[in-house]
């Protein structure tokens, strides 16, 4: 049985590298999560477990795959970031996108009970769908993180008052949709203080209004900080690392704790303050400094 | 915060819809497997519980996508088929291999503890990456699985050599490979005969000789047996589905079982008997026909 | 000056490789032949010289480039047919189309004088842009080239009309849209009689009516006339050509006439009446067979 | 004859929308110029009438396109820039191809007789295959440039030795070929001093030792000649021209002369004296100036 006569079947795969010098964003999204979170119960308008276990699943995913560089979430979407540079798997866009999804199903269904204790998860199971999206530079780049979490606030706001004046207004769910139909972010915030008692949008929890942020922690270096992001001070042209050095690399960002937080990605500060992110640099770890300090 | 500002990052997205008409093969491989191997102890040449739980997470894929016609797994990959004319997701690549990716991962964790309950998964788990590949006659379709299935057989008879020189005659893995080397199949069955305790190789399981068939089990009616496959004798034609006879037919497919088998898939009557699976229609269900009847 | 510092830039390159065993049509359309129409005064509602300068331009593509099928043309408009297993330039996009556009171009600037030999080309010159699609089948690909057809038809029988209405009835353009506005084919055949000087639609010239074909003229030989085309008679299994007959096969192309007929494609006719076009094998030269008789 | 049915060949047409903020480079390439050099008796090593061709065929490519930024001429082989915000065709691959090279190989064909008055074409014509290629940033596209004039320098270098040993020392052309076989350039530089009569490479024409640089001549303005090029100086922002400023910007291109120099383009010079290339943005015309002044 001479495999050689089937091998012209290989010819049919066609390449899909995506474009070098370009950023790489993965953009998953949750499979029927409407269906999803009225099977499980997910509590309205945001469900903090369900967040959570999507944030664990996205810090695995990061931990796993270190080339990395940021992940912006919400609600049942997850963003991740490569490097212009990179050159993981010659950068084939059904490889990254398969690889990226898979590892996140694995760990959103191994968690799930962490999370859910009380809910064992029956098929069909939860999954995800993912894409891949070229940046070629910086601003439209921020612009999509701009983008996605303008959207989060957006989404947010409306779900809010909507759930809101159904669960603290006793509308129904046509009232409220009527209700809110043509107003704008500011009605918005009035109609939640004076027909929701009194609640006042902006104490509202940070994770639902901003989504998460995940990358790795390093410390800031005083040089780093003043240079601000590679984009506009780093020469450009393509210096390829060593290979002792790509490896030492590679074990700092595994070794580096993958923060989770809830705050502003649309501003300059939090790219200024984290040089790393977009340089694709490593930055010092907390006990290298540790170390040399002793 | 007015989100229309960031839209225009939305038309860097570029299409990937696969060529209408045309199939659409989506293989799966296990993403570091010869590790994970190791890692929980699997048996060599062939783990039993390792392939069960292929394929039942393959089966799990192919009950919640409707779509599917057929798979096919051997070792750490499975692939998966859909029809010329199917189409799911408007044919969108990224989108109908993530699915896949995502289904199936989700499954192969899921189900992981009832076939290894003593070897709970521990990070990083277990992942797959995924690509699409188009066939755009059956000719050239059934020469994929026939290279898939060919491929089977000639890496399982070298599996089995090399693992029973080592488990049974007692070399080491050098030595093992080099006594295969240069080798042709029927060296092969010689070697097991007449080195390891005389061994034949026709009688190990056919699971391990030729992988493993999924499909939909539909009863073979007498016109469709004649008939043969869609493509020699139905009309090319293009006609559209009303959509109360799609709903039936994909109510159809939920319904039927999908059986697993070890068969023969390079010879013409595996596909002679199952008309149903190149032709993309559904078959008579066993209950069907007993309703008919009573 | 040492050039392999800047050699990295050849990695921007990306394949565009055309899908394996799929028929290629590559269109090219003028670009802003409206205002050629004028700027040269082409005849309405069809200028019999442009139309031949068009056709002349496409028997020299045809002509140059062995692998081409068949080519159909209408207006400013050509469609060239490549076999679904050439292997032309690997089969890569913009190689393809851009060598049938340059040749064309290149054919019509240089033949124009030959039909206009009284109005010069000044600049800015003719031009035309191409695109290739695939059609992995032959009902698809039959289909594609009937609706060229079915196209010129439709398109002609209205211009006639309208023509004919300002010509022949001194209608107005504007009158003369209005007077065809919401007409079927039957009206304005009643049109063409009742209102311009009694022309009978079917009367009109067939190089109007129904476009140009162009292929390679071989002798029909029984054997091929029975067998009908490829598609249904012969094995799809791909039997790689040696290279002498490859070669004795091109230079039969090469030595073939290429005729230009006005008749229809869209029935099985034409088809079965030329069986070597779809086979993409060479039939039997006239002179062959003289040599044979000799 | 309805067209209704066979308009769904339609949707096998697949959309080429090259990534948008891209830099976009056609290339074409003469094919096979080495049979036309032979058959035209083009002198060698180069031949200044075919270059003057060449280089007017693209000045009227420029002159008919006005969204072209630069072109980039060497033997038989010209490369055309288009902006990365340039949203000419909607930046179909395709179809910005296929029309530069068919008004490149129209003004070929057509000018043909000015340059070789006494050597009438005949067919095969000439022509020229194209390709596109995008570049993400300012460094890789005109690394890009470097990389074809840094080409230039090294062939042209090479093939003055190899035609100057035959045609001035007298040796046939495998000699010659062995002569300069691990040569350097310096060593090349005095085969030509040594063994040539004499010859300074440096004396030779810049034409031959550059290449050909077009771009559209604008006046240098004190303010962009401080600022230098967009990419380090220019807010990066997204902000689309109003119809009238756009409008009025591709008049101001039209007008512009079209200039021809054979100068380097791999030091910052040229694009820094010339800043209206990369940004865009159209410059001063020398008769705006005189206006102004009047």
């Amino acid at each position: 049985m001479a495999n050689s006569k089937y091998e012209y079947v290989k010819t049919f795969e066609q390449p899909d590298n995506l474009l070098s010098r370009t950023w790489i964003v993965i953009r998953i999204d949750g499979r029927g999560f409407t269906k999803l979170c009225s099977r499980y119960g997910f509590e309205k308008p945001n469900d903090r477990r369900a967040i959570d276990l999507m944030n664990s699943a996205a810090q695995c995913v990061m931990k796993d795959i270190p080339d990395l560089l940021l992940a912006y979430g919400v609600s049942d979407e997850f963003s991740f970031l490569f490097h212009k540079d990179c050159t993981l798997f010659q950068r084939r866009s059904n490889k990254l996108v398969s690889t990226i999804v898979s590892t996140f199903t694995g760990y959103y269904v191994h968690l799930w009970t962490n999370f859910f204790p009380d809910k064992p998860l029956i098929p069909p199971l939860p999954s995800f769908d993912g894409r891949a999206v070229l940046y070629p530079d910086v601003t439209s780049l921020r612009d999509y993180f701009s983008w996605r979490q303008a959207d989060c606030h957006i989404n947010n706001l409306y779900n809010t008052s909507f759930w809101s004046l159904i669960q603290k207004a006793g509308l129904d769910a046509r009232a409220a949709e009527k209700r809110l139909s043509g107003t704008v972010s500011k009605d918005k915030h009035e109609i939640l203080y004076a027909e929701c008692d009194g609640m006042n949008y902006n104490r509202e929890p940070d994770v639902f209004k901003k989504g998460s942020v995940l990358y790795r922690s390093f410390e800031l270096e005083s040089r780093h900080a003043l240079l601000g992001s590679s984009e506009t001070s780093a020469p450009e042209t393509p210096t390829p690392q060593s290979k002792t050095v790509a490896e030492k690399d590679r074990k700092r960002r595994l070794k580096a704790t993958v923060a989770i937080e809830h705050i502003d990605i649309i501003q300059e500060d939090f790219w200024n303050q984290r040089p790393w992110i977009l340089s694709g640099k490593t930055g010092r770890l907390p006990d290298d400094n540790a170390k040399e300090k002793s």
